[in-house]
């Protein structure tokens, strides 16, 4: 199977200019196909501000209310996803901005939780493989914001790494997939202030040691989760490190590699 | 050869909710390949009043400078395209909404005046007839936003009757193209205040002649010039009326059809 490269950015990338440059630069250098998924950053927020649109935050999350939902439409589907697509093509990359509502590639259902409301949040029921597939075979690379719709008309705000892991086991189908977590650490850490402490590889057995001896933080543990998770539905490597350091991370040089064998 | 429908929206009907919904949910409803084009609407001037930035307008020109391409990437590119794409998608018409820079669809240079400087607005170079009908081929209408790019990184504002004009000119090698313009009149009238004064049919004979009495309004002229410009570059067919009208515009029952015969 030809192989697959999918590309997490959160703020941390999108929120300096000269990183976002440099890692575009970068992204528009791999060969093969791939698809970089982008979150949100500090913009969605600072508009908020502007526009005295309150932020709710419960347990850490934002709620997405009506006027939110709206921002982050504009920020992250417009203003950050065009920008990024404007950016590759400059690099001779061509690349195709979507999201979730466009050719149907990602439905959702608005969230629901016994208790909480957190308003206009999407879960991902489906990623449209063909339509994606299809762009991919012609040599396009995919930028997806993470928006998502519900098939009724309503956008839904959706968790990026969600989104970068959805579609990587649905297209596990088809692909050799490398689905790329990049944050602001090169690694995963046993002292997360200590970047030389990174471990290279963790497997099932690895990470069950580490967490029985409580060498990972907690903050790391949904992450790693998830990456086990992506990896029991097929995706054959899940890499995570610096997005300043892509053309190592998957060259296997930099970062973590999380693998079931 | 197939038919192709483009059609244009300006903000007439992007601003009104209901005029919207039901303009959508016709325009899901015609057979065949089609092509929906969106302008900007009151949202935009809106948003950069709220944001205290300044609009330039020299002689009923808006000058789009940094700040204002940002607004109307956001607004344009993500707002209103998005909630078109998903609002399309309820009515189980598979859209993709792209702008200018999406698969280098639309490639544009930033204007160049002798004496004005209009900021980052384009003028159409060329459009990707290959990608736009690889989608069209898969059975999905295309939502265009009016930005652009100029491959070198730059997004450009671009006037959306012009990108409807453009994608009829290219799009007429592959398709029997029929180009819908939508404004607030019925047609074009005799007396711009009566809407039973409209002229069904204008062909180039006609055309000189309704001028050469001065029977047409002005602010009519450029659009005709345009239409009849894009039938001497392989349209078939241009019409010109109420987005309310949509179905008879089509069926030929209502609005003003241009034709070079």
């Amino acid at each position: 199977m030809e192989q697959l490269h999918i590309i997490k950015i959160g703020g941390n990338v999108i929120d300096d200019e000269k990183t976002l440059s440099s890692f575009l630069k970068e992204f528009a250098g791999i060969d093969g196909r791939k698809i970089l998924v982008h979150g949100g950053g500090k913009l969605a927020t600072k508009l908020a501000e502007q526009l005295n649109i309150p932020q709710q935050i419960v347990d850490g999350r934002r709620i997405t209310d009506a006027e939110t939902l709206k921002i982050v439409t504009m920020v992250y589907a417009g203003y950050i996803n065009k920008n990024i697509v404007a950016k590759l093509q400059a690099h001779n990359c061509n690349t195709i901005g979507l999201c979730g509502a466009d050719g149907d590639s990602i439905l959702a259902h608005k969230r629901k939780h016994p208790v909480m409301d957190y308003g206009f949040v999407g879960d991902v029921d489906a990623i449209n493989v063909d339509l994606i597939n299809s762009l991919l075979e012609k040599n396009i690379a995919i930028a997806f914001a993470p928006i998502t719709h519900d098939q009724q008309g309503q956008l839904l705000n959706t968790n990026s790494d969600t989104i970068a892991q959805e579609l990587g086991k649905a297209l596990s189908k088809l692909y050799e997939v490398e689905l790329i977590y990049t944050f602001e650490k090169s690694g995963v850490l046993l002292n997360t202030n200590d970047d030389s402490t990174i471990i290279n590889r963790i497997n099932p057995a690895s990470y069950q040691q580490l967490k029985s001896k409580e060498k990972i933080y907690a903050g790391m543990i949904p992450k790693l989760d998830n990456a086990f998770a992506a990896l029991n539905s097929g995706v054959k490597k899940v890499i995570i490190g610096k997005a300043e350091n892509l053309q190592q991370l998957i060259a296997g040089t930099s970062g973590t590699s999380i693998v079931n064998e």
